[in-house]
């Protein structure tokens, strides 16, 4: 059975494809009994020269080429910004042909939507791609946990930012120096804030609740801090402590029966014993904790032209099962559920925490009981000189909820001759 | 829709199923549109005390009491020895009920037979509790990597002989002492030959070239050396070299065109920079590699009731799905290809080699003379004094094939006041 393609967008992700499927060709036929060829791409810059696949399909600029065309049945989009994609997303299902794309932002800002209106169509709208690049954690999900408890998904799920703290911690390069290394190696953008600032985790955490929980949060149910702040202090004193630093995505069902789910994306100390801690440079991993499963972690390549097209491979595998059985049309993810954004106060965590205090006689003391009154009790200690007759003070606490830390920030705040330079929460 | 499930065994994953099913039973209704319920379970003892479940079933010691119950259409055979749970499979199946095994030893050597009468028969045979207990490898290589093509897997699937290697490594007890501490733990068997000596690891890996590699070696095929032999002066110089010791299980294409595999359980030294290196004590995981995803591993709970009844539970709710869509019948694994097993000239490794060699003048040189004759060139040299009057010499190689090995094996068997002490292969 023949099975055609139309791909929007031919950049780094969609020349990939183009290249698997025709590399792979004879494999894919073999083992899911459909021929899948390329009929049909549309580009926005036809000027563009295009190489590393064999150019036997027209390139053109005007969707309705595929849109129109029947002879495709599944439609790639690979192309890009938020209000294109999802026309074009919404004009291909509408049109009866199933949906393979990358796009996360889109899928976690108006997913719901899509799936609904693929639904409607009889059609599949698959986004393996669109979340930890090559790591194949969305299937996972959803094909090997349904009968589990999931109680929480933790994932280092932004190679960039993970690349510049790995080389923070091992090369010691200062922030600055390891975002222009980053950008030098391709990792980091121009600008670079969509990465450290930490969006584009959250929107791959968002998808990464929707398989796991069933829950459909907006950005703003999201805690999200970047790396941007982090010093190179802060992470030596992590180190010496015996944690990496790593930004992580975490979603967590917490509070009373578990009813609620906490969502955020922070730099976290990792534990060096721990398996995240060993995720290095531009790789991703995500780590599941299952009532029955216990804790289990899928590690691999977050980005790059291969792995994230053999995501967007195992997609277009599975809608041409679905075609060649008849069973389009079943959501990606079949999990809903209702949980409450958590509250402040049932946000618990171990906290590393950094205070900047005049070297006065009496200063730790008052330290030490605007902590006592937060209820926040100390289970490591550091104190060293610092600049201009302060001493730098370095804590980790016992577990202690987001309410009591915002009591301490408004408290230091309001004292003087002390400063909070940084709070960072401890991964267990 | 209700489904009807027999189990055969309830031991520890049997228990294990049965509470999963009762505890999650409405999000498993909630997500598969399917109710799925312990019908009957048939055990070789009836007088043992089950709990931990509501025993809401019949138990019974006769196996047609679920054979020919026409209220269950899925099996789960988690009892045990080779014969009866090829019986009870066979029968099953031909009965035309779905099957769920946690059986690797049976699958290893007559899986292919049992997915012949399956297929024949319209009816699943998904047994992904039967390779690395709680990690959902073979389901991820079925549905997440049938467009790419893998050239290596490699995985520490024994959870026993990783415990010892750790124990060894990181509190630096003897073999006999970390066997024991396995054995207090329930880790190990009371006759641990089956784990340490890599005959479990060995099936799995066979199950792992049928999904990986489309091919069904025989047990015959593979080279299988166990952790027996491992002192501890072996682990101590690999880690000063700043290698583990783990004990893999790889299987890989080599030689021309790649149209070879090579399939082994060894011991290897792993860089302590890989990712495999940190799986710790009695965990495993899969590492994959594959031409356009590049490097991926899973990692997570080898065994263990609810691990290993949560991949019996993925297998049944996969089921479930295809009663549901009337779609059974397809194999867990579609991939089917030819390839030679790899010669000894084409098993190419670095290799960790310890020498003993009478500490007399010329020693040194007539066994360099015999590496040179047998093009086997060294990377790193180590040689301290050993007992009785002899010198510990530790190599490591570049990379040569057993055929080089092979010779220097003869020519130091041959040779007096020398004895090939070690040898291992380097993981890269």
């Amino acid at each position: 059975m023949d099975i055609g393609i139309g791909l929007f967008g031919l950049g780094t992700v969609g020349s990939g494809v183009v290249k698997i499927l025709q590399d792979n060709a004879d494999q894919i036929a073999k083992r899911t009994g459909t021929h899948l060829l390329v009929k049909h791409a549309v580009v926005n810059n036809l000027e563009k020269k295009r190489t590393g696949f064999i150019n036997n399909f027209p390139i053109t600029n005007d969707a309705k080429d595929i849109l129109n065309n029947p002879e495709i049945q599944i439609v790639v989009e690979v192309m890009g910004t938020l209000d294109q994609a999802y026309k074009i997303i919404k004009d291909s299902l509408t049109a009866k042909k199933h949906v393979v794309t990358a796009n996360k932002d889109l899928i976690a800002s108006r997913g719901q939507e899509l799936v609904a209106i693929a639904e409607a169509n009889g059609v599949d709208l698959f986004f393996e791609a669109a979340v930890a690049g090559g790591i194949p954690i969305l299937r996972t999900l959803a094909n090997s946990f349904t009968a589990d408890e999931i109680s929480r998904v933790a994932g280092i799920i932004n190679g960039t930012s993970n690349f510049i703290l790995t080389q923070m911690t091992t090369n010691k390069l200062s922030y600055a120096n390891a975002l222009q290394l980053a950008q030098k190696k391709g990792f980091a953008e121009a600008d670079p804030t969509n990465d450290v600032a930490g969006f584009d985790a959250a929107y791959k955490l968002i998808i990464l609740s929707n398989f796991a929980f069933g829950v459909q949060p907006a950005l703003d149910d999201l805690t999200i801090n970047g790396i941007t702040h982090l010093t190179d202090a802060d992470i030596e004193d992590a180190n010496a402590f015996g944690y990496a630093v790593k930004l992580l995505g975490v979603a967590q069902r917490v509070g009373q029966d578990a009813n609620a789910i906490s969502i955020d994306v922070s730099p976290y100390l990792v534990p060096f014993t721990h398996p995240l801690a060993t995720v290095h440079n531009e790789n991703n991993a995500v780590l599941v904790n299952g009532e029955s499963v216990g804790e289990i972690m899928l590690y691999g390549p977050g980005a790059g032209e291969l792995p994230t097209a053999n995501s967007v491979l195992s997609d277009l595998t599975n809608i041409a099962t679905d075609i060649a059985l008849n069973t389009p049309g079943r959501p990606f993810n079949s999990f809903n559920q209702n949980l409450d954004i958590a509250k402040p106060s049932q946000r618990l965590s171990r906290r590393f925490i950094v205070i900047e205090v005049d070297d006065t006689p009496g200063a730790m003391y008052s330290v030490t009981g605007m902590f006592a009154a937060a209820k926040i009790s100390f289970s490591d200690l550091k104190q060293t000189p610092a600049a201009n007759g302060t001493a730098r003070l370095v804590a980790l606490t016992h577990p202690a909820s987001d309410a009591q830390l915002n009591v301490i920030q408004t408290t230091i705040r309001n004292a003087d001759g002390i400063n909070l330079a940084a709070e960072y929460k401890i991964f267990s």
